[in-house]
């Protein structure tokens, strides 16, 4: 495991509108002291200068959407964002086998999901990231989002040993709050931390198990005959991200003020409740189940 | 005065990412009783359908900014909303003599102004209708932006009589918050309400003078020597909409972590104190003096 760390991608706007990420990007630039470990190289990279140049999410696709490993091999796929990612293939992959070993991916979301850690895989080095990270940020949130590294279609997907997603909210897109570009670097600050311990065989003290949330699904928007949204998050649920939703709660309220329950058979936790950047898919929450998640991977 | 307005139109989608206007528009098509009066004519209209189609403040300028009477008669101004602006002049004027009496235009904000009543005049027609509302609302706020009313390039402009804006914050661009709905929703409700007073004859007792803020200048937000923003909206003023800025109180915070103090001579209060919509020109917030608005015009 020693030195077995040697690049790794700090990377933000990824989504153009949300600036936290780029802001950092550019002081870490200009400060790259910040973000330098002894026993590995770190690199910076805006992800999506277009969609950053016009603040926006994105210009043609979801640039967060494209790292499936046939999507990167598809040439027919031509949008802006599907040929960015086939320049970041070029640059931290190929997928297949990436020259990055670990990908930090900045984000921010207009929910209440405080500091949010996203994780996709029961990998030690990348549950030990989001345990360490939550060690010193005790308010952080472990999401652990289940995929394979080469089917998985984020950015954070490219690094060899692992990934994870920063996100933290509230914040509306297109702008900077500096609650939320210091919490985004204290985390970043803590995994490359991490990483350094790790690549130099030091003794890390995790505990086995810590209490999180596995995504289950997400939720639509109520719509009208015509498709069009028609009902909002039910005040009694906004901003109430990992907290409980039990049989009955209220979940949406329609623009004339009828409150539509929750028709689930067992309790609930709530995250990406009113996510602006959903919609467009008119998705209103994900919800997810309150698990332990284990350092060595079997998380129940 | 009696019977003295006909027509009067409420604008949601000026800005096509403040969603909020855009739904109160669609639910009150479906609910037209909600906005009808016994003695005036209540239009709906989506001020930008463009810029809502694609979920954005506006396609090539900032509609909002187009109803200045010499920008509405020149033929060379041809961008997309410039062109809309001219169809909302056809529609709702001329400038010169409208056909519309009061336009009532909804918007958001991503700053924690709450209800803030934004007008232009010493009218009592459009001050009595800020005071009303407030009457009913207390916790709304008396937002005084001197202008001419055929110089002006809001949409709120184009009323015969007046006009009025309903800014409410905070909420983040894209999406629907019920709270801000509601309150936007219940300030057009009493709007339409005191029309119907003032129209009829009726007595409203309404005070002779309330306070309230006027409007002095935009500040900045710093820039480094490639005029980049290096800088954001303090912690300690951030959320702190309508609250007094004193000589030397922190303002700005450097990507870096450095204090930025205020450095005028007297007390302000600030507005718009970290607006999403005024990164691309770089703004900072608003600066305001405490004043006391008389219902008769001469605010002092």
């Amino acid at each position: 495991m020693i030195n077995s760390i040697e690049n790794v991608a700090v990377t933000g706007g990824t989504h153009g509108n949300e600036l936290t990420g780029v802001y950092l990007v550019k002081h870490w630039l200009s400060h790259p002291e910040e973000v330098k470990r002894p026993s590995f190289l770190t690199e910076l990279h805006f992800s999506n200068p277009s969609a950053i140049d016009e603040i926006r999410r994105y210009v043609d696709q979801d640039l967060n959407r494209q790292f499936n490993i046939e999507d990167l091999n598809n040439p027919d796929l031509r949008g802006r964002e599907q040929q960015r990612a086939k320049y970041l293939n070029e640059l931290l992959g190929p997928k297949e086998n990436p020259r990055i070993d670990f990908v930090i991916d900045m984000h921010t979301t207009t929910t209440n999901m405080g500091t949010s850690l996203i994780f996709n895989s029961g990998d030690p080095l990348e549950v030990g990231m989001a345990f360490y990270i939550k060690q010193h940020m005790p308010d952080a949130a472990l999401f652990y989002n289940p995929s394979d590294r080469l089917q998985d279609n984020f950015l954070r997907s490219m690094g060899r040993l692992g990934g994870l997603v920063i996100e933290v909210g509230p914040i509306a897109q297109g702008l900077l709050n500096y609650q939320v570009y210091s919490d985004v670097q204290t985390a970043v600050m803590h995994a490359l931390d991490y990483l350094e311990l790790r690549n130099t065989g030091q003794d890390i003290p995790l505990p086995q198990k810590m209490e999180g949330y596995r995504f289950l699904k997400k939720i639509p928007l109520p719509e009208n005959a015509e498709g069009e949204i028609d009902a909002m998050i039910h005040p009694n649920l906004q901003n109430k991200d990992y907290q409980a939703i039990n049989p009955g709660d209220p979940l949406f309220i329609t623009l004339a003020g009828e409150t539509i329950p929750y028709d689930g058979e067992q309790t609930v936790y709530g995250a990406f409740i009113n996510e602006a950047a959903y919609y467009d898919r008119h998705i209103g929450l994900s919800l997810m189940e309150k698990i332990q998640i284990s350092l060595e991977g079997q998380h129940s």
